[in-house]
């Protein structure tokens, strides 16, 4: 891509990934609520490629995007029990904000960052824990209705529909991802939920790469590695976008220590 | 019904269908913005059954819903063109509130007036005008992901999926029905996708009569008659809610007047 990409939410955890590894193949623009840490911008990313504002804020939004070809929009509040007002704010208000400028200076794309929490009551008492195991059957492959497990999750299903519609009437490319468990390093340890939906840092980052790449329309994926207890299926994202995941959950014993040396991450 | 059902948006012209057809059916209470028209009120109802509050207003809402065993909402901006703060404040904030409310005061039951414009941009290009006709094939049946036409339909959409966390996560039973195009007496003429998605003032009532008696969990249903030009499809209405729908837009031919009095509502 010959023009700048936008990054939100720059400095937050999927951010991070993201820059940490696909950080020299993009032309950053970055924006976040907060200055971004200096050890987190790739190299030739300097303060002028910086904008701090909230996602809410129009003016800051439309001076951010402006000249850019493509937009990564991880901004908002991460947390699964955010309350409604920060949610309806900063998520659904926030991504609009974020579509409409877009579309308004002309980006071709837009990534945006959804969730597991959209889908998470699929999680039923009647599958769990079994869902969660390799020899279980049970899949969720993006066609289906949300079905959120939280106010949060709400907010990144209407933030899915956001893209439809923008894809749908502007002709803007919009990939949405469903985030699972990211963490650094290796798989979280006794949470087999979150190993199920384990995604490595560095299939994180190939992941984004292929969305600000491919040939596609509107998509929701799974962002998950190809974990063995998987429940998102990542067929969709493999056929469409060319994601090619080299991390699962599995090649993680926990006997004793981790097999790498690792730094992790909050799940 | 033992306990009185709250009716919002009481005034609007989905409401004023609803209670002209099973107004003696049930101990309404209506919700409106504005004090709702004398000659609207069925049978029984009193001033001191209208509650007059905006569903943002929290404490307005939760005095409207308290003691209520069902609550109907249709409360929201109406208008398909709708600017995105209006949607999201009426119709994405307004109902949350509400759900909100019903939760907390102990409700059982809550039917959310949706649209078709949640769905209007599978309407492409290729496929109409043929869609709108008899011969036609192609059905939506409730199971497809939302492809809003405007931010309207986004609004509705989310309202969808906001239903289908608090029936997960608090039991209660939800139906949305999206709504199609209701006109008093007759369809309308020389609108051929109007006529496709035609909801009778009738087959309006009793599709929220059978909303409010069956017995499900979570349903998305299609509200129209049982038109020969439709598109969506009245099969899970008819299976799960017991919908029997009594009219067609195909009996109205136009040839000359309508075939019995009418008074045209805007679509």
């Amino acid at each position: 891509m010959d023009e700048p990409v936008l990054l939100t939410g720059a400095g937050g955890r999927v951010g991070r990934a993201i820059l940490a590894g696909i950080g020299e193949a993009y032309d950053w623009r970055l924006l976040d609520r907060e200055p971004v840490a200096a050890d987190a911008l790739p190299d030739g990313v300097t303060d002028d490629d910086v904008f701090v504002a909230d996602v809410t804020d129009d003016a800051g939004v439309r001076e951010a995007v402006e000249g850019v070809g493509a937009v990564v929009h991880l901004a908002g509040d991460p947390r699964p029990n955010a309350p409604w007002d920060s949610v309806l704010a900063n998520n659904i208000d926030g991504t609009q904000t974020m579509f409409e400028a877009a579309v308004d200076a002309g980006v071709d794309r837009f990534v945006f960052a959804s969730s597991n929490h959209a889908v998470g009551a699929y999680e039923t008492d009647d599958r769990t824990p079994h869902m969660y195991r390799k020899d279980d059957e049970f899949r969720l492959d993006g066609s289906e209705l949300p079905r959120p497990s939280n106010l949060y999750g709400v907010s990144k299903a209407a933030g899915e529909t956001l893209g439809r519609y923008y894809h749908d009437t502007h002709d803007l490319t919009v990939a949405c991802v469903r985030i699972g468990n990211l963490t650094k390093g290796h798989p979280p340890k006794e949470y087999e939920r979150g190993q199920a939906m384990w995604l490595s840092h560095r299939d994180c980052a190939h992941l984004f790469d292929r969305c600000l790449a491919a040939d596609y329309g509107y998509e929701i994926v799974y962002g998950i590695s190809d974990n063995d207890r998987k429940y998102y299926s990542i067929e969709r994202a493999r056929e469409v976008l060319g994601y090619d995941p080299q991390d699962n959950s599995a090649e993680y014993t926990f006997g004793g220590e981790p097999r790498e040396e690792v730094e992790p991450d909050s799940a």
